[in-house]
């Protein structure tokens, strides 16, 4: 079934006590859509300016990414983010931002892509969510993320975009932001009464909270000890778990705490290197593997 | 297998946004023997003043705790600590300590003790950790506990007992101090590269990291909603690990892993009240049916 995601693509210059990284390629649909793409085809909608470079280019055709939905708009320049990581590597500050093309008007929706049964609508401005989900009639399952910013600026929007999606994934300061409670548990219940079906709720190296109608899982990160870049973790994580979705069609409990330990394991690979480059070096295999690794360390004999 | 706990005990008084407790039993030993003692026979070594009073007394009788080993001694007080937790329950401040019986000589260590096999050293100063150890020649699994004013001021002697120790488990921020990394995955490598044969790095609300000579494991806290008062937490995490290990003899990491999730499973009992409140209203049947639910929320179907 056809997975969809909108969002930013961006290059990234990355400084972090690992190393420093110049104008690599980033944007929360890409690494979504690498990560996603494991697991089935992907299409992308999303925008860049004419600056784009083509070796990025080339990266979205490692990944089989489809790229109808892919605007280079003339005149126009990328979105970029300049940021640095602190020597903890768990907390990071952004030195420069640019919106650039991604504070002009949304990319264009291909009239082939309404029929997208799976939905991601990476962060972005919620009205702009609002509006792309409205370009996806035949969707089984829509989800978005969101950030600190819209939760205090564009909260009434954001409170609509909760009552259109089945899912919401954010992290867990964001979580705590939107419901003003003081336990992520106790925020993950409020966030169900605000409309989304389940909510995923990130904690970076400590794993995920899943809440959902029908219960509730705890998944942990995977240890590794390869920690090189942050950056990304959180959408290929979000990206795993779309996939996997996309996929398998099981959108029950026991499904989505499945596509959470894939997510997971994307989002292991991914914090191995700067941008993309792990990703680029490992096939479904792999993915498998450290899966069955994981399996194992959460498994309590009966 | 009989097990034995050496630490302290104390009387607490809390204040938490969810309420306040006076005077109420704690310190670590005492968590960790309430915790241990649904799975087996539990002996406790420490000291109290001659002000201790009776009520708490008829608390060790309700988990049928061996009391040969206590020693109410005349003259002196018993330890005292009172502590006030911020509004998200993650923090907390001492707002008095009053060491009493603790500042003095250790307790006497009854004879019939030396053929424990289970030998669990709650946080102290090393140097009396390692001359209790010194009085169970016969144990079969020796773990210790310690905290950042050891590894501050004690740092050799520490090293000492870490030679001698089959385990150690320490919270998250106290193996960063002891190791100087900035990962916590790293911090448990380094760890056993200074002796015990596995280590426990508590993360309280994100629950713990084992690393073993033949592998790791990771598990989530239970995401309980019902959090009145951390304190006690961690020790009672610690003790329903060794109660079940002391029943189980089995110190494989999957005989590890499985007593992480009973001691995840007891701490998550404790925090929902005051002091021992909580554990002395459930039943070891509890305890197994909030495991097989925990077991069913990290399932991960093949």
């Amino acid at each position: 079934m056809p997975l969809i995601v909108t969002g930013s693509i961006g290059i990234d210059t990355i400084h972090a006590p690992t190393g420093n990284a110049e104008n690599v390629l980033g944007g929360s649909s890409i690494y979504f859509a690498a990560a996603a793409s494991f697991f089935g085809p992907v299409r992308l909608v999303g925008a860049v300016g004419e600056d784009f470079p083509d070796r990025h280019l080339e990266t979205f055709e490692h990944f089989k990414l489809d790229l109808a939905g892919l605007e280079r708009r003339a005149g126009s320049k990328t979105f970029r983010w300049h940021g640095k990581y602190h020597e903890n590597m768990n907390s990071r500050e952004t030195l420069e931002v640019d919106l650039n093309v991604l504070g002009e008007h949304l990319p264009m929706v291909p009239d082939r892509y309404r029929d997208s049964r799976h939905v991601f609508l990476a962060n972005t401005h919620p009205a702009g969510q609002l509006e792309l989900l409205g370009h996806f009639p035949n969707r089984a399952l829509a989800v978005a993320d969101t950030m600190d910013l819209w939760i205090e600026t564009e909260r009434a929007t954001l409170m609509q975009l909760l009552k259109q999606i089945d899912g919401l994934v954010l992290n867990d300061s964001e979580a705590i932001m939107l419901t003003e409670k003081t336990h992520i548990v106790r925020a993950a219940e409020a966030i169900l009464d605000m409309g989304p079906k389940f909510v995923v709720i990130k904690k970076g190296e400590h794993g995920a909270l899943l809440r959902h109608a029908h219960g509730q899982a705890v998944l942990p990160a995977y240890p590794t000890t390869e920690v090189i870049d942050p950056t990304g973790a959180g959408d290929s994580f979000a990206g795993g778990m779309m996939g996997y979705l996309a996929t398998s069609g099981d959108h029950s409990i026991n499904g989505l705490r499945k596509a959470m330990a894939y997510g997971t394991m994307v989002a292991s690979y991914v914090v191995e290197a700067f941008s993309l480059d792990r990703l680029q070096q490992i096939r479904r295999q792999d993915i498998d593997i450290r899966l069955d690794e994981y399996r194992k360390m959460l498994h309590i004999d009966g």
